[in-house]
C-alpha cells in the first residue's frame, strides 16, 4: 500500500459532482446458501427499488452487512453492481478499520465508474480522536489519488464509536475539497444532523432515516439513505417529490403517514426483519439468510411486522421480479 | 465460504492440547515504508522476545494493529511467524468482524501448524448478545472443521461492545469440547477475570496485563498476553518462574516492582510508545510508524516515557537484533 505525499489537484474540483440527493435505499445484501452475496438477486433487487421510487441506492453500508463479509466477496458486490446498476446513482460502502482494504474497495469503485464511496472512520480502536480520524481519511484519500472520488462520511456512533465533528469535517473540506462529497448521519439525532447541514451548506448531508426526510431537506440536506427504505421507497419518494415540486403541505402529509412506519420497523432488529419481508414479498426462502451475528427471522415475527405494517395502510410494492 | 452443518469430532478431544501458559508478549507489528508488514523485522523481534523472556508470542492482536491491516498482509504475517518461529508457542489473532475473513484466516494459521487462534467477537454490530456472539464462533469453528484448533477467547469489551459471559462460556464448551482452548482477557477487570478463571479451570486463561500476572497464576490462571510485556518480558518471567518454583514470596516482590513499570507505560497511547521505544532500542527509526489512526510517537514523549521507567529501575534488555 502505498501511502504518497501526492498532493491533491485544486482545479476544477467539481467536475464530476453528480449531486447525489433524494431517497435511497441502503440495499440488502441477499446471500446464497454458502452465506456468500448472492448476486443476481442483489442486482434484481437493485432494479426493483430503482424501479420503485429510490434516486440512487446505497450499497455495502450497514444494512448491506458489508462488515460481515470477507473483502473479496465486498469486491465481487462492487464490480456486479457497478457493471449492472448505474454506477452515478450508487453510494458504495468502502470503508473498513484496515486502511488498506479501504484502498482497495475504493479503487474497486472508481474502476467501476462509480465515484460516491460511503467511508466509516476505522471502528476498531476506541476512543477515536478527530486527528485519528483525519489521519485515516486522509491517508485513504491521498493513497487512492483520484480527482473523481466523492466521498460520504458515515457517521454511526453506536457502532463505531466516534462522532465526526464539525471541526474534523472543515479540515477535510479544507484539505480536500470537493472530493468531500457529504454525509450519511445515521446517529438518529437530529439536532446534530441539523447542525451539520447548516454549517457545511455544500456537503450533501444525508439523514439515516426516513424519518428525518422532510425535516433534513427543509434544513438545505440531501435526501435520505435508510434500511426501512428497502421496503417504504414508493412512500419516501412521494415525500420528496412533493418537496421538490413545492407542495409543502402534501410533502408533511405524506411525511406523517411514513414516519410511523418506520418506527414500527426499527422497533425489531431491522436486518433480520427486512430480509424476512424480502422472502415473503418474493417467495424466495433463501433471502431471510444473513450472516453472524445475525440469525434469520422467525417466519411468525415476520408475519407480525407485516400485520402491524398493513394495520398502518402499508402495503410494500409487488416484488415477484426481486 | 461453507457453513457446514458438519458434527465436531468428540473422540480424543485434547490430542494436541499444548498447554500454553507463562509469559506472552502481544506482539508489535513493525511496518515498513508503505505501511507493510516489515515481516524480517517482526521475525528478529519475535526471536528477541522468546530469548528474553517470552514463554510465547501473541501475533496479530489488539497490540499488533491486526484490525489495521489487510487481510493479504494478515495471511502474510501468518505464513511468515507460523514458518519461522515455533508454531507451539504462537497465539495467532484471526478474528475478523467478516466471518470470511476469519475461517481465512484461522485455516492459514492452522495450515502453518500453528493451532492456537486468539478470536475477537464481530465487532461492528452493536448491541451484541450472546446468541449472535455463539452464531459467529458456531460458525468459523464448523468451516474449519479441523480438530488440532484451539480456540482463545479474546474479551476485550471496551474495542468490541461485548464482555463474554461465563453462560455463553460454558455453551461453546458443551459443543466444542476442547477446541475452545482459553481466554485472554483484556477487560482490565479483575474480579471478571478472576471469576471466569475460578469457573472454567479447564481453560487458560490469560491476563492481558502484567500488572494482573500473579493474581491470576494464584487463582489458576494461565499467565499474561499483554502489549507492555514487548519491553518487560523479562521482569513478567522473574514473576512466572519464581511462582512455579514455588517461591511466592520472591513473585510477589517481583510482581511489586513490575506493576508500576507496566503502569507507567499504560499511561500513554501504548502502541506508538513501544513502537518509539523500540526504535531507541534498535536504532532503527522506522519502527516507530503506526497504521492510521495511530500517528508515531513524538520522540520528545518517547525520551520522557525512557526516563520514567528508568528512575522506577526498568532498562529493557539490548536489542541490537531487533
Amino acid at each position: 500500500m502505498l501511502i504518497s505525499n501526492w498532493a491533491w489537484p485544486r482545479e476544477d474540483p467539481r467536475m464530476v459532482s453528480l449531486g447525489l440527493s433524494g431517497v435511497f435505499a441502503a440495499s440488502l445484501t441477499p446471500l446464497d446458501g454458502d452465506l456468500e452475496p448472492d448476486l443476481a438477486t442483489l442486482l434484481r433487487h437493485g432494479r426493483w427499488l430503482l424501479d420503485t421510487g429510490c434516486d440512487g441506492l446505497g450499497i455495502l453500508g450497514t444494512t448491506g452487512e458489508a462488515n460481515s463479509l470477507p473483502v473479496d466477496a465486498r469486491l465481487a458486490v462492487i464490480e456486479a453492481t457497478s457493471a449492472a446498476l448505474p454506477p452515478e446513482r450508487l453510494l458504495i460502502g468502502t470503508g473498513s478499520c484496515a486502511l488498506g482494504d479501504a484502498i482497495r474497495l475504493t479503487r474497486a469503485a472508481l474502476l467501476g465508474g462509480a465515484v460516491h464511496a460511503l467511508v466509516l472512520p476505522p471502528f476498531y480502536y476506541k476512543p477515536l480522536s478527530d486527528d485519528g480520524v483525519f489521519r485515516f481519511f486522509a491517508a485513504l484519500i491521498d493513497a487512492v489519488a483520484d480527482k473523481r472520488l466523492r466521498l460520504f462520511l458515515y457517521n454511526f456512533p453506536q457502532l463505531t464509536g466516534y462522532a465526526f465533528s464539525q471541526g474534523l469535517v472543515a479540515r477535510l473540506l479544507d484539505r480536500y475539497d470537493a472530493v468531500i462529497a457529504g454525509m450519511k448521519d445515521s446517529s438518529g439525532q437530529w439536532d446534530g444532523m441539523r447542525d451539520m447541514t447548516r454549517a457545511f451548506p455544500a456537503l450533501r448531508i444525508f439523514a439515516g432515516s426516513e424519518q428525518f426526510l422532510l425535516p433534513i431537506l427543509k434544513e438545505g440536506g440531501a435526501g435520505c439513505i435508510s434500511a426501512t427504505a428497502n421496503l417504504t421507497s414508493a412512500w419516501c419518494q412521494t415525500v420528496f417529490t412533493a418537496w421538490r415540486a413545492g407542495d409543502t403541505t402534501a410533502a408533511e402529509e405524506a411525511q406523517r403517514r411514513l414516519t410511523p412506519v418506520r418506527q414500527a420497523m426499527q422497533a425489531v432488529p431491522s436486518i433480520p426483519a427486512l430480509k424476512g419481508i424480502m422472502a415473503r414479498l418474493t417467495g424466495r426462502p433463501g433471502w431471510a439468510a444473513v450472516l453472524p451475528p445475525f440469525a434469520p427471522a422467525e417466519p411468525a415475527d415476520t408475519a407480525a411486522l407485516v400485520r402491524s405494517l398493513n394495520a398502518l395502510g402499508f402495503v410494500a410494492p409487488a416484488a415477484r421480479a426481486a
